[in-house]
């Protein structure tokens, strides 16, 4: 964890203990730091769970390892380590993660495929496996913990503990969501050094938890960029214990099955939103909303390239209306766009309607709603109904500062 | 032209007089200053032209017309405003430009077709019509300038003018080049607010000059980049007064051919360069070289990923060889990639080889050559025979100083 909080920070929430969910944290000293910094989380038997992970190419063992053992549905743990992420170590760290596999499957009798790993951290330093076997070890038979000392233990660059709640009812029967993430930077569609975790005592086919976790992440993850970058590491993975008792859901035919996947879908956008919030220098939270595109996929890609836009993103750092910069990257997006049916607007007001600017635009507003914390990107394209909100932060000397001297 | 000089920056050369072309600058007060704002160029009879634009579909009036006229293969003039873009500004911004053509057009006695415009700077604001065409009238009867005020001249937030020259020998005639630039920020592949124009005394079929500059584009201005972001307004324009007498160039069966290609490329090689040196912020120039990769487009597209990373860009700045951010890059580029098969190096020194740290890897040399204004970065996919190299530069608190308070 930083020093300085970002000023987008929220407090940690009050989150539900989740039956079937066990979560410990110990200090394996990863770095040479005082800090928890392995997390171990205990899933009762016949958990389910479901998985999304970077599309990075050149991913760490612990994603390969992880795309790989979703397709049997069940997990019955999960071991996350901060500090390092071990990711381009090679064989080294390949058998650093199918240690911690071994271990703990062994302890829990249980196939090592139900065991997750994530690590976080530097890239390219193999994971040391003597402090990885004696911080599992201490794990395994520590006390259980809350969910904030677990939202802190798998931070890095992180300056707030994030987590986020959720419930819904399933025929009667209210089941519960618990979930954490880390994430600050290196973060861009497909996600980032994004690690989350989503837990719920819910009864769920895997097959179907996987289709509903996918589809979330989609609108969610996938729809926040911090500075383009996608990580080598990042994962979302969901798990649901069945301990709620509710009929198992099988599909969308399965009553409550609308109620779970709304509850998911704000369990991952909450979580989206705190890890833009946590934007590497971010000072501002910016939502773009791109209507009137030929499709929904082409109103995310534009949205996206506002996002990312380097040029955009020090205008809102600047508490400047440049909407001439939003053009621009309109216009380099790749997609179908039409200068003269293009308007430009901010926090609900339109700057340029139709390819020019307003005639009677009053800037004043505009300028107001750009000194707050939360900045509204409005484009209309005028072409057809395609609409996307993409979410992102502002580029400031803050994410300078932070990256010109991580490593070091 | 800003006040603080890019530390990378160079003195404005020699170059020689294209007989043929006259090039003149007055101060259209586009802004309120006093500096030369307006650029006319006229060119003798029967000058060949050639000219590559951007590629953003939100471009300008300028842009739209330039790339209609270019078929017709001939240019008698050339105007160019700075301090403002004209894009985004509907009929009005048309209209202006629509005027000077005609006023240019009407003084030299030729179709308007053969007059080019170009305008750089804030986008938005229709372009003056009053100051333009009063600015026009005293170019048409100003005295002839030099190379450097017309570099000046067209600059907006360069930190310092930026010229090139060359020559070939074309069946024992000697040709020459001059050529100046202007571009800072906004700089990508398809170019950028980067207005280029290039002047020879050669003679050559336009259709020929087409190809060849086209060829020399994609190997020099596509392959740059400071900040992702792709102007609106993007233009370079090749002129041959063909003043010199060789045997014109019809293709690269004719004499002398390939020293007019080389020497054209050479040109558009420095002019690049020159616009990355000049980047927002820059204080090292870097450059990417990918080897191994399964084709010259695939390693293109590797180069741009990780010369577009800001994580990358903030690591070089802090004189970080992390080159963890590197493989970062290569993975999330979407090109075909081995992890276990990827080397890393910088200043011609492996860090990473075959997916792994070197054993042996001695970061003192890597540091030193960091520690430099010019650095190298190398990747070696291990695929193929596909190769390129691009340039960018660092990212620094300069960029974010410079464009999070450029327009208010």
């Amino acid at each position: 964890m930083s020093d300085a909080v970002s000023p987008l920070a929220v407090p940690f929430p009050a989150l539900p203990a989740i039956a079937g969910v066990t979560p410990h944290v110990v200090c394996a000293r990863y770095k040479e730091w005082g800090r928890a910094d392995l997390t171990y989380v205990e899933l009762a038997e016949g958990t389910a769970v479901a998985g999304v992970f970077t599309r990075n190419v050149c991913c760490s063992s612990e994603v390969e390892l992880g795309r790989a053992a979703i397709a049997q549905g069940r997990a019955r743990g999960l071991v996350v380590n901060a500090g390092n992420s071990n990711a381009f170590t090679g064989y080294r760290g390949r058998e650093a993660v199918e240690q911690i596999i071994a271990q703990v499957a062994a302890h829990l009798g249980c196939p090592g495929e139900q065991v997750f790993v994530s690590s976080t951290g530097v890239i390219g330093v193999p994971l040391p496996k003597d402090k990885a076997r004696a911080g599992v070890a201490a794990a395994l038979t520590s006390e259980p913990c809350g969910w904030e000392a677990a939202a802190r233990a798998i931070s890095t660059t992180d300056t707030f503990p994030k987590g986020a709640a959720a419930s819904a009812m399933i025929g009667g029967v209210k089941v519960q969501f618990a979930a954490i993430i880390k994430g600050s930077g290196m973060i861009a569609p497909d996600m980032a050094t994004m690690l989350g975790y989503i837990f719920t005592d819910a009864a769920i086919e895997p097959g179907f938890l996987q289709e509903l976790l996918s589809a979330a992440s989609d609108a969610t993850f996938n729809c926040i960029t911090v500075d383009s970058d996608t990580s080598t590491s990042d994962t979302v993975l969901a798990f649901a214990t069945g301990a709620a008792g509710n009929t198992p859901l099988a599909g969308f035919a399965s009553p409550g099955a609308d109620a779970f996947a709304a509850a998911l879908h704000d369990v991952c956008r909450q979580l989206a939103h705190l890890v833009v919030k946590d934007g590497e220098g971010a000072q501002k939270f910016i939502a773009v909303t791109v209507g009137g595109a030929v499709s929904d996929a082409s109103a995310r890609r534009i949205g996206l390239a506002i996002a990312n836009s380097p040029l955009v993103k020090t205008a809102i750092a600047g508490e400047d209306a440049n909407w001439g910069r939003v053009v621009m990257a309109v216009g380099k997006a790749g997609e179908p766009a039409d200068r003269d049916k293009l308007s430009i607007g901010f926090g609900g007001i339109w700057a340029a309607r139709d390819g020019q600017p307003l005639a009677d635009y009053d800037e004043a507003p505009v300028a107001a709603h750009l000194k707050g914390r939360e900045v509204a990107i409005e484009v209309d394209l005028g072409l057809g109904e395609g609409r996307a909100t993409v979410w992102t932060c502002d580029l400031t000397h803050g994410y300078i500062a932070i990256n010109a001297d991580y490593r070091s």
